[in-house]
């Protein structure tokens, strides 16, 4: 077995520095009983014993000496921000020692949080993984099912109460909706991320290194454009090329750019003829969709049509998701396609130089922030890219790190945006397949509302009061929402060989009969077990049964598989999902759909898997079609790549990339006391 | 004498419960032979008075137990990179502690960069100040003359060399330079802030954070125009106040703007006509200077044209530098003006009902960053307001925070942006009116390549070979700079009643000539003394002869005055500096620049003090014309209002609020090793 030198160096001397009770260096040289060398050297033969079979056990599983917070919920439930101030989350530094962080491995920022480095990875690396859980949901309705709740219920019961070590991999939200519509995303009731306010503003500040970095991209794309059309070739390379001390020198990025272009006198002429990235900020702001720039004067005529997306629309969100290390991180960034020259060759970031002070800006992003659940149990807050654009989950980096973190028989609960055709089958195909992790366990979130919904219940939206078939009893609705969208969800769990918890998150109006009934259809459909929880009203209390039939769950074997190989044309790859996951008949690619697959196999880009940009408010492509609807054809109107990230996205029909202010945003109830500091109005 | 509560408390307590050498509460309970209460009584009140004593030492000038590190420098001078990488920082806690903060008064931002809560202003509130000490500048080269590495490396001499607690306060830098043209704002060669890297880039997120709260107004403002333009009176009333459980209840931050307009059905009715706030990223973005927005077809035509500044131009990162407390910062971002109504009144944030959620986003930035220098002695890291549209100083907290840590007799070093004209003019009449401070000493920083160049030498532009004439020695070319733009300079800040020490910031080829007729003449102009300085090859040694002239002038009476009073019309106020400071015959105001006086004269912003908007390339506002110009006048193009930071800036000629990328951006030369994560190329 291989001893990680990193691992091993410290510890070693450690040892050999602190003097043993029985022996004592010093002493031993002034004896001169035995030969001073011998002596010496095995006193160290025995700390190098000592040191690896220390070691080994360190590589064992161990529970955590971890301190729960104790929890008294209260009836009725507080607001969220109430119960997130009534506890007193414990010092990062703390909980980190408790999970068997070393000191050296932590960057705190603040109290509340801190960021893990990596280099956990490299001293970590051979002990084994822990279960790997993912939570996904049905067809959610359009005010959301719960899934955070869950994911964060779930691992209070399973760290705070039935002591197995665990960890939430949580996804960082965006400002836009705390501030807009949705509030915030920290979980809610007794199942929360703490301090919720530190959770959903700044945090650790990653999503603004991503709004830095696409937006200097953004500006050198442009800034590029300019300068390459008004200036002759030669004005051109004595800029890009300047003489220092009378000698003309390539940059290091500008010399791997030669390598592609050997021939042309300028190095990395690009002739950039469309610029293929938005801008990003991360605020809801309609107005920003569709702009046009450049029409200052100094700019000499280069005005196009352009928009802004929201930050977690950046491809750079997508990238420090799915990188496994910073090099890979810096790759990625290097390989974004950023716009296409005027020969139609895809130009990147790195053809624009601009890839290392990208990856400079993200150096700090890439490290997962650790945080903590209301019971004081571990929570990785990492990445959170769009759920529609792209692949809607946390990092591949905070999963690694948390499994092993929780070691053999531990629990890594990790969550997917949208419903599980979306989010799930994302999670599947593009992140266990870029990070290599398989599944044991898909925890389905269903709610009585969604199901009643799918059943044929009335219209539900946001900012409307529910209409009274979702307060009072309704089993024949309940049952159709099962037989349809509940059954049809663990089916597509099924294809991929992952046992499907199903589990039920329990609101006040839902009755008994209700209850009982969703649990025995899911059953019947397939699902390993299925169970009401009240994490929201009890915390970790309430989730305790479906931690145990999780637990069950994991200890079946896994035989997971992709849905399609990577291999696979792009258009039979977007066929399987459309078929297999949607129930589609068939798909209908578009001419500019089918132009560029064309041109993304001609780049060598047609074994990336596919990102579907669908609606997650039905299987299909129509909002409006709940249940588990058939017979349709899945209409594909375009394609894009992501390069960087690395995959391909079709667009089912329009996606918004930029969300819009309501009349009464969120903000209107968000203040602070200047006195004691508090916050208020954040949900 | 008031004995702050907050400070005797805890000090009592930690006395009264370790019990003393030679008598013990208990011993004395069994013993019986005195009254028991009354030798508790004597007992505590010696307690007591032990404790005032030391609390009155306290408040005594005391000298850190500061380490400083040890610095080696090197011939030839390194990079700046490589000195900051070569010099091993001090944990951030161990410096707080060193300079007497409180574990619980620190935030750290990982291992070199802290946030310090303001709660030290209430511990420390009867510690008196130390001196307070400006680095200003003569009219610059496009080069820059080294303000930063002078104060850094006065900070170095005083407290590393002269052992006296001194504090450097400097500005946070915008990424769109260090990205762009300029590089980084650390210091440079031997006198910088480490770790640079850290220190130029995203910081502890305070710009981010700024860019965060001026977008959501933005986005605010322009929703709202929407949402006013396309529904009726009643339905935005609906909206704005929605029905919760059966009642509408307007929020907080309605009720506030109810009290302005009692009458409206709808409470903040705005029917805004214009907005006055531009969106802001912090990248050099050229092309988005002039934009038209609101192209979708969801935003059902509200098309306008607009742009974006560079964050640091944003007003709030002006209020950030000028608020004194949480408070202060909320009711600026309140009264900010981001719109006008159609019956012509100003809209203000709190209008818009988005105050509260400001003050949210702002709450941590208002926290100064601690971090070091070379000589690990303590810098304030804290806002950095554009020098043009605003006040170009570095924040009022951190000077205060940092006047009462270094205590009677130590020193705190702040920087003003540009030429004295500018930023020492604005620290004056703005900044120092706003905190209430007063300052001691200002140092004028001069080079022998700038004052040639006021003499008469040729053009000097950034990316060109400097002519020959600033390389080889020139007697008369500096005695033609010293009696010009220095002399006026040094005038310019007796005006003030401040004492003024030349330091001459050193450069390989200036002579020993050039270097003593630069002292001579500045002498002779006034200057309280000049002295060469070499802190960029030395650090703090080289600065030894600086730190004592600083020291010795600051024990001088100052009489310090505004060079206006407030109340002083607006007209007057701005021919005042117009004359008085630049040098002008008169100013010539443009019909619109009336207009909007006229106006806010009316709104109530009359006595607001002035921020002049002028080119720091001379004195007047012909960037050509170097020396001390004489005979013109001053035309002032337009007039606007910083109601929120609190002032009228005045528009001489036009200021860029988005600078450009070059050809050839110094992001081409920035790179990340993945594997030791060095960064290279920032400087």
């Amino acid at each position: 077995m291989d001893i990680p030198s990193t691992w091993l160096r410290p510890r070693a001397e450690i040892i050999y520095c602190a003097p043993t009770q029985e022996t004592d260096d010093d002493a031993i040289g002034s004896s001169s009983k035995f030969p001073l060398g011998y002596l010496i050297a095995a006193h160290r033969t025995q700390n190098v014993v000592r040191s690896c079979s220390r070691w080994l056990q360190d590589q064992h599983y161990r529970p955590w000496r971890l301190h729960p917070l104790k929890l008294q919920p209260l009836t009725p439930v507080p607001s969220d921000l109430e119960i997130s101030r009534a506890q007193v989350a414990k010092p990062v530094d703390q909980l980190a020692t408790e999970i068997g962080l070393l000191p050296e491995e932590l960057e705190s920022y603040g109290r509340n949080k801190a960021k893990v480095r990596l280099s956990l990875l490299d001293r970590l690396h051979s002990q084994p993984d822990g279960k790997y859980v993912l939570v996904a949901g049905i067809t959610p309705t359009p005010l959301g099912e719960g899934k955070s709740t869950v994911t964060v219920g779930l691992v209070q019961a399973l760290s705070a109460h039935l002591k197995l070590n665990s960890f939430a991999c949580l996804r960082q939200p965006s400002q836009g909706p705390t501030f807009g519509v949705k509030g915030g995303a920290a979980g809610g009731g007794y199942a929360q991320v703490i301090p919720m306010e530190e959770f959903n503003l700044h945090l650790t500040g990653d999503i603004h290194a991503i709004t830095a970095a696409n937006n200097l991209v953004a500006a050198a794309i442009d800034a590029r454009i300019l300068h390459e059309a008004t200036q002759s070739d030669k004005a051109l390379f004595k800029r890009l090329v300047p003489s220092v001390n009378g000698v003309r020198k390539f940059s290091p990025i500008q010399i791997s750019r030669l390598r592609v272009s050997l021939n042309t006198a300028v190095p990395e002429s690009l002739a950039t003829a469309t610029a293929g990235l938005s801008w990003v900020v991360d605020t809801n702001d309609r107005f920003l969709r569709k702009i046009t720039i450049g029409q200052a004067s100094t700019e000499k005529g280069q005005i196009r049509e352009t928009g802004f997306d929201i930050a977690v629309a950046s491809e750079i969100m997508a990238i420090l998701a799915l990188a496994d290390s910073l090099e890979d991180m810096k790759n990625r960034l290097a390989r974004m396609v950023v716009g296409t020259s005027h020969s139609g060759l895809p130009v990147t970031a790195e053809d624009l130089g601009v890839s290392g002070a990208l990856a400079v800006l993200m150096k700090d992003a890439i490290k997962p922030t650790l945080m903590q659940t209301l019971e004081g149990t571990p929570v990785f807050v990492h990445a959170g890219p769009f759920a529609n654009i792209a692949h809607g989950n946390s990092s591949v980096l905070a999963d690694k790190l948390a499994l092993k973190l929780v070691g053999r028989d531990g629990f890594v609960v990790t969550e997917a945006g949208f419903g599980a055709d979306i989010g799930m089958e994302k999670f599947f195909n593009i992140k266990c397949r870029a990070s290599g992790l398989r599944p044991n366990v898909v925890v389905l979130v269903a709610t009585v509302r969604a199901l009643k919904m799918h059943g044929g219940g009335p219209h539900v939206s946001a900012g409307s009061p529910l209409p009274r078939e979702y307060i009072d009893e309704n089993l024949s609705l309940v049952a159709g929402g099962c037989q349809s969208n509940l059954k049809k969800q663990i089916q597509i769990a099924q294809q991929f060989g992952v046992p499907v918890v199903v589990a039920l998150n329990v609101f006040k109006t839902d009755t008994q009969a209700e209850i009982d009934l969703v649990c025995q259809i899911a059953r019947e459909c397939g699902a390993f077990d299925a169970l009401p929880c009240n994490h929201w009203a009890q915390g970790g209390r309430g989730s305790v049964a479906l931690a145990q039939a999780v637990k069950q769950a994991a200890s079946k074997p896994s035989n997971f598989q992709f849905l399609y190989h990577s291999e696979m044309p792009i258009v039979e790859k977007i066929r399987t999902i459309a078929q297999r996951v949607y129930g589609a008949d068939d798909i209908d690619l578009s001419l500019e759909a089918q132009t560029k697959i064309d041109y993304y196999n001609q780049q060598g880009y047609g074994s990336l898997p596919i990102c579907m940009a669908k609606t997650h408010l039905s299987l299909s492509h129509m909002p409006d079609k709940k249940g588990a609807p058939t017979g349709f054809v899945l209409p594909i109107r375009d394609v894009r790549a992501s390069v960087g990230a690395g995959f391909i996205y079709p667009l089912v029909g329009t996606m918004s990339t930029m969300p819009g202010l309501p009349t009464r945003p969120c903000f209107y109830d968000i203040d602070l006391d200047p006195a004691t500091e508090e916050i208020t109005g954040l949900f």
